[in-house]
């Protein structure tokens, strides 16, 4: 490992203890080297405006930067153990190649602000996706609601039989639940979208920064104007951001708990794309649904980051090396689950049912609340027909799916899915998604 | 207490099984139950206007349920456990007064749907709430920060002095956190803003009710159009609302620290007001800052919450009984959380500084920085200035506090605060909330 | 409200402050209140043999203890809002009786460790009663597990059919899960089973209290020794005592899983005993196995509350009111995970399966990893025969449950269940509870 | 990658579902790596006692194992993507370097027993590691304790100064805190020992597997006698494991706390070892407690561990692949949080105090506990006196540390620090550590 860019020399570091240090920041750095190579180049623009540095300066640094750049998309550069950290990279790249002008690149800025602002821009981005997934997964799922708003299939609550539904408005959840889950995207992209540059270690520096136009420069909507709260804001809006991605993953978990059951032997409503399922090491009988199952198990991702987050952060202001600590389970937990996210589609458009079981799986009793309200219709108080049905369960079997779905005609009803309503906000959302520089 | 519902009579209920069904539900519906209350008497006129109920009939259930919320407010009549819930105190209320008109008000409705929308109404006042006390809070902090501007304390990383810091900057930060957590409040609000009243128990209902009536009576901004996304929302969103609760109480948590150790005899920097500390049992000597280390526990109620919701949440679609346990830690958390967020605005404007001990806080090394960026803004290359410094420590005992502050003109800086950008933004964010009908 | 016992007279408490630091500690400490009584009593008769009570004032103290115990028993007593807390409440008690005796028995004594022995006898009892109960239900799971050790059943892997399973086999895992559980409430008890009386606010007392004769007293195995880290410990052990709680209410919620599923329509295979059943409040035609759901959703309060203790206790040595927050979520969640596996044991005996259904679930797919690893014992090697088997599926249809049942014989499989071994063990562990003053 | 063990041909798997199936599965098998080689090896020898393998054909695997062995050791074989994960590598290695023989080495196994027992056989050395390192870490404390039994320092509650108190005390809380935390990972370490290989998929198997000789060989101390409740086990065992683990770092944490305040230069009490701390980026005056910071940080990768599988782990019985993703966090959480702990020892011996400062830190109304319980002692009511000497506060002025403290002697006190106590338990447990084979 390079010496730390703090080593005045004469120390005698503890290897045990420079390990434990660095963890595995350097492996982290990688996902978020860019956007700090990125704002290095808008720090480097910036102390040229401000006079700090020189024309020539700034030229040579943003060449280099994007030399660098360059080099890691190839395949020529790579962060490893050689290095304390991403952010130590970049300076001994600038050094090495410029000299004395690379050693200039950190006038004014503090590691503080340049871990922060680069996390924000990679936060920025995943959030962006994780919005453009949610919209994806949406448009999916009205498409099917679409296509088999007719099809019935039992609605359970309590898993057992409660009425008749159907595979429309199954989608249809999906879609509405999605739509909600792109929005919270977008409220976290919003909340995150302002510029920390500039702000040092927490306390502002004796420069006078162009911090406005660093702000344009990386697509910042706004600056985060307090340096105090710049560095109090760590962790405190990731896992807002993670908030946004618990909520759609939260739904990967209903939908693939449906799947999970949909396709149990017992009912047999569903099959998955082959691609979907795995065998067993030692049941040769065995398709299993492994990719619904790891899909369920996103949200544990997202809960533990949050929880890894939420049992640092209690701390008075300023920056603590705690903050550090945050950085690993936001990388992790937006990592693996826009993996997963980004296979829903798919899964969506290729799972198959079987319209001839989920109509079998159809029992009589389960047209008992239809003639129970339509007792209530013609007047007999509901309590009493509700009374009166329990006891004539045996007396409902001459109906048929398509009367009880028809008759369901309220907005949302089976009849009356809305799916226009919900195709009508896709749109508009789609409309207003923000543009990643 | 009172028979459930849909007892048909003949069953021989267990008493431990009841009361570990009905848990503590009738003392929190306490909470929820004018909502409710509110959300009958929508559903009833609705059901007017379909023509299930005559007119006289949705008259007479109206009256009924202004006279509960009238014994209600006036402590003549309380909810306690000869009900089994809110709900069942309401349809008992209304079938005892009015026999078989009161029977009616459940048709078309399932409990499923009329808890959902009871505490969704809640649940809006309280995001509302929520909001209107983080723009207090922030207003609090902006005037403290205008008065106090010019105050030198010093800045802290690591709890090491670093550099020196004002106090205007310390309320400053807290003034553009509330604004932020303000933001987050609104966005949970809209997203819980949608009428899931009218979907039954997850299917609809075989009736042509008035959604969009029900929908514009009870100042929803738009339908929870599915009724299977009605019952999976059920946790989620109140996940979502917690996530907001959370941003306001980790500020709150990070305030609360920086008192705690500001008033600690060894700093000594703060005083807090006399009604905000108590004495100890066995210490004649102690004044303890309980308010603030109660405030500072607030967000272990929201992290609680929080799991105990994603805990239960791991279920397929449709209602399931154990989204009943997502009630009490949501009402708990609002609950608790609220209350502490309604000390900070006194607090603020309450909390005294000891300007003479933060200035003798103020030690010569914290000019370091200054100093290091002075050679490096006159070209010496900073990594070489930081060097330097660090070497003559010893040298920078005759620079003076304001000098320091004075050169921190970026914006955001101890020079140029920036909280006139602060104030517009809590204008506008005061301009625009939403009016809670 | 009394008002607090540090009240020095002269302050003006405003009243929202006080309600905030009150929270519900009055209603919270009717669960620990004869607790406390029962340590004032040891702590007086301590301070009589330390010479620092009279004899005649420890026989008045101790006299008047048990007049409150026997009031609060027969409903005389009530703590409410008159009082503080608990504690402020008894010293109020014998202050009225006794005069300046009662104003005695605070001597060397700290609400911390009078609130923290109080807890502690508390939680042991609690730990106690759930080292009971999972030895009940472990012994309920394997007199079922004798009965039903030949009843075929499928095995599922990935909620897909995999291999046929028994009855038996299915008790049987709960038999030895909860063998386990009892043993970690057992661990936990012994963590918790340590005198913190007579360590005063956590530094100590000059005065030569018996803490020797307390502990014995108390039923106590061992003294905590340290007074700082009898405070440290506050949150820690509650920790350690929920994660024992955790480990029962898990193998509840598996079990509360499998109901649930084995009760489906398309499944049928178990029916609740009546009263764990429950009616819909608009469908005529529902049980809905609510119990079962809640007994499902209670690992939730058990994270709640390791969730709000784990984001409370980041905190340097010695007392902070913070603490105080952590005394709510253990004393809900004992209550309510110890009433919901209260319920456990009948639920076991009474759960009735149907053997033909579940006969009829076991498909001739599922002896292929029989056939597979005969062909193994018979030479061919394992890969080439799971290889083999995979092309012949249709090849097996000529198998019975019973031969594949009985082939099973290793340790725990299905024909050699080791329900010796298990029972062995569970006769261990009730041998060696702990005794209970 | 290679291909998945169960691949029949055929199948055209997705790559990026194939990634998402695998995550890091691979990297995560090189810390269970050579427990997957040993458990292989034992099931090997006990098919060859069950007479499956020939006596031949067991000394080839064995030996190919061993090979693999030391091929690790040696760095000449690495798990990287060629590897689905480290289970087929080896079925890959012994296949390729045995034909036919290496195929038979999975026979009567599934990867279902095969990763549970080799991560049981993991976590047991993580669990006697982390007693080993908790009983060093009381060791330090209590030679530390018992070299400044003396040395005076203030008590703190609610980070007031409260009565005085000493450094020895400091170090006793630490000794008797970690003793605890080392029979917590002992009772973790009992609950897990325990066999699960034999166990198949999870319903046995078809062979006369030799389970008492492989829990034999393996050094387990009993079977897990149900195959149902292996796999039941995982995640709930793993969550107990952790639960040890975080009573540990609970302690690491609130010492990590003592020592961020005390290096405060506000209270100046302690100086850290140089090789614990770090410089800044931008500040040349700084010296930062990054070390004591980042041990600090250590509850929340446990937090963070125990969040992710508690919100997987809500799953019907059997293995579903939800349940590997439980592997991660806890490799995660004991890699991180045993590196961290193992800094501690050599923190405690080095961090030096200023005992001229801690001396100049008390005031003299820390001694109006002290004159309260002495009135107290000759008679007054203790509420009567603590009133009298809040009202002379300033009469407390010619008492020395010394003497408050040498009045402390109830055991634990100041002059009675119960050292000895410890230091038999201490003795005791080292005594009675497992032995691990």
């Amino acid at each position: 490992m390079s010496k730390p860019l703090w080593d005045k020399g004469g120390d005698e570091a503890d290897a045990a203890v420079q390990r434990f240090c660095a963890a595995d920041d350097v492996v982290l750095d990688r996902e978020i080297f860019l956007f700090d190579i990125e704002a290095s180049a808008a720090h480097a623009r910036g102390l040229g405006r401000a006079g700090i540095l020189s024309e020539g300066e700034v030229r040579d640094i943003v060449r280099e930067l994007g030399a660098l750049t360059e080099a890691w998309r190839e395949g020529r550069f790579m962060l490893d153990d050689r290095f304390e950290d991403g952010h130590s990279a970049i300076e001994d790249h600038l050094t090495a190649k410029l000299g004395d002008t690379g050693k200039k690149v950190h006038t004014g800025r503090s590691r503080n602000d340049q871990v922060l602002v680069a996390v924000r821009l990679w936060e920025r981005a995943q959030l962006a996706r994780l919005e453009a997934l949610c919209l994806e997964v949406s448009a999916r799922c009205l498409a099917r609601a679409r296509a088999t708003a007719g099809v019935p299939m039992p609605g359970y609550t309590h898993l057992q039989r409660a009425v008749p539904s159907t595979l429309g408005a199954f989608f249809a959840a999906f879609a509405e639940a999605f739509l909600d889950d792109a929005e919270s995207a977008r409220a976290a992209y919003a909340r995150l979208d302002a510029n920390p540059l500039g702000t040092a270690a927490g306390y502002g520096v004796n420069l006078p920064l162009d911090r406005a136009g660093t702000t344009t420069e990386l697509g910042f909507s706004r600056v985060l104007v307090s340096p105090i709260y710049a560095q109090n804001s760590r962790g405190k809006l990731e896992l807002y951001a993670l908030g946004a991605l618990e909520q759609a993953l939260l739904d990967v978990r209903r939908l693939a708990w449906d799947l999970s059951l949909f396709t149990m032997a017992e009912l047999g409503f569903a099959t998955l794309p082959t691609a979907y399922t795995t065998g067993s090491s030692i049941m040769p009988n065995k398709r299993n649904p492994d990719v619904v199952e790891l899909l369920r198990a996103l949200p544990g991702v997202v809960e533990g980051a949050r929880a890894e987050l939420g049992a640092t952060l209690s701390l008075p202001s300023g920056y603590h090396r705690d903050l550090q600590a945050t950085k690993g389970p936001v990388l992790r937990a937006f990592g693996r689950g826009l993996e997963g996210l980004a296979l829903v589609p798919t899964l969506i458009d290729e799972v198959r049912f079987d319209e001839a079981r989920m109509r079998a799986a159809l029992s009589p009793d389960m047209y008992a609340t239809d003639r129970a309200v339509e007792l209530a219709a013609a007047g007999l108080p509901f309590r009493d027909a509700y009374k009166q049905v329990a006891q004539e369960l045996d007396q409902l079997g001459d109906r048929s799916p398509e009367q009880s779905l028809q008759a369901r005609v309220s907005l949302g009803g089976m009849a009356n899915l809305g799916l226009e309503l919900l195709e009508e906000r896709l749109t508009a959302q789609l409309g207003a998604r923000p543009q990643i520089p």
